[in-house]
């Protein structure tokens, strides 16, 4: 079975999650810049969700392009991610509206958790379908980043109950952990190590 | 003709429609997690219509894989499942506001129906393009399955009306009768049978 | 110039508009039939403007397939389509809500006069591009069909302030007409005869 | 890295952006020519801001079709085009329905500034990637159509706080300015020269 029309849907999918949630900004009626002000928490939590969607997107990206087809149960592990990242408007809007407040922060880091969990099991899925020789299982190896983000989201939503702004610095701190694209996929496809 | 606009246009307007739900899922203005208890059975209906809307999405991949060439009646029949599976976030939003009452999940009930026989045309339509020898035609060959989940949603919109929650149950059993993404098509293109 | 992301586009956009009209279809807040019963004419005006978006898409895809390159005034005939064909979703709505009185009934009269010529524009566009004995040429011909209604809008327009249900019945009766994919171009592509 | 799925993701994001902000244009209840009367000038900022994306959208196409292959910089550098785009349906409302007053004209100018930057940094990045000797570079060039542009919206941003519609003016300007699309690659591209 071919992986085009996956990635086709995925892309769909993932340009809407990271588009409407946009539709949340809504414009105030008064044309002053103290209008503005009530929309920063919004805005951030817009920049933030659209940098995690951006990382998705690109790991996605690169995960896909070192396999070479899916099959049913990959099929169904990749609509489970997008199910948990077509939440991340909800809990973005949600956090925004109450300023980082402790318990929509809290669902926030649940939402990333188990996006983080739903893609660490398509990486197994693909895995699982190409063989543990294959390049795929070598580019992605034991996907130490990824449990990582776990480690850090489960700490995050604990510390979230002491002060919300922890649990948010500790979002930010994994977003860029991300930022840089999944260096040891592309490593392997070109031949290089990826000792690092 | 080339299938690959009916596949690419299909595969926008359903990321659309599995995504647009989710703008039914408003943020509450309290940041508590009672303020969440109302949005429960909206977030229910969301999740089965995310996993209907998944199994079409996977059905119709498999569908038009075993497909050659598209001609016109194709096309349309495609915009006619199209336009019943349009109005799943319609009677999602209104069975979940309404707590899986009896009406609005018998209307739920009613579009699933119709959506399903749109894929039944779909299907006789793409085999009687290609031939009745054709791999298409054997790999799908009767649908009893297809059959099988109308009759389950004329049951299940009838005993709406003893009981909403049996319907909804039906409509659960439905989605997991077809989880398993279609076998029989995939055997068939890999030669292997498809007993079972 | 290819013409690959130009019917990805299009396709996307149009996708889109299609879809985004139903969430115009807000659910009631009761789950009643009666409550049903306001949106009547909203889904009526929904199916009808459902109809039209996928002769558009279906017309356009017969325009591209004979098509063989794209310029820069192809693109912006395309994107000048487009802009016609998105406001489709506010003069539905428009229509729906004041149940096909006069005036809205008249603006999507506007509308769909405006998009007409708008791929008349495009047509024109792409045989200027492949010379006036190119297949496409020959293919879309006079496109009278077109031209025809164009005609029949500005009736329905006029005749609307007459009495709005004949205007309507007049943009039925040219759905209807186009129904039928665009023949001529799958003709002359298939080296049969178009004499219809 | 193939540059495939950026052009998907790019087309489905830059499709839903141009289509979303048709929703600010509600349909107002009464079925009157008055009642359209307010919505003027949000259907005139829906035109402009229609017409930017579709010079972005040409543009990207022209730029990314001189591409050969793509690597993570040039994904986010990509995202980062996109993250500004997508303000522009918020930054369009505002400005509508303010009727171009002057802070909504301002922070509009600013959007525009934004993606103009970030669509230069995109070409930076795709030119370094490629070399300076590679058909891309001379292509672009020094791409002095870009930079004036930002000299233009910064000085439209200034006049603005004298009259709003100085700056509207030199936004309009800027878009006529930009609407022949970008003949310099083309050019380089067919083997013409590119004196102009």
């Amino acid at each position: 079975m071919s992986k085009g029309r996956l990635e086709a849907f995925s892309d769909g999918v993932m340009a809407i999650i990271i588009t409407i949630m946009v539709l949340e900004l809504r414009a105030p009626e008064d044309g002053t810049l103290e209008a503005l002000r009530p929309l920063l928490p919004k805005f951030l939590s817009y920049v933030l969700s659209f940098v995690y969607l951006g990382i998705y997107w690109n790991n996605h990206h690169h995960l896909l392009q070192a396999a070479k087809q899916v099959n049913g149960p990959i099929l169904w592990a990749n609509l489970h991610l997008l199910f948990w990242l077509s939440l991340i408007p909800f809990v973005t809007a949600w956090t925004g509206e109450n300023s980082f407040s402790t318990i929509p922060v809290t669902l926030y880091g649940g939402v990333l958790w188990l996006s983080g969990l739903a893609y660490y099991i398509l990486a197994r899925a693909l895995i699982s379908h190409h063989g543990q020789d294959s390049v795929l299982a070598k580019a992605i190896g034991k996907d130490s980043k990824g449990i990582r983000s776990l480690y850090i989201y489960s700490a995050a939503i604990l510390l979230a109950f002491v002060a919300p702004w922890i649990a948010t610095g500790l979002y930010i701190f994994v977003a860029i952990m991300w930022l840089i694209p999944d260096r040891r996929i592309e490593n392997k496809l070109t031949g290089q190590d990826a000792y690092e």
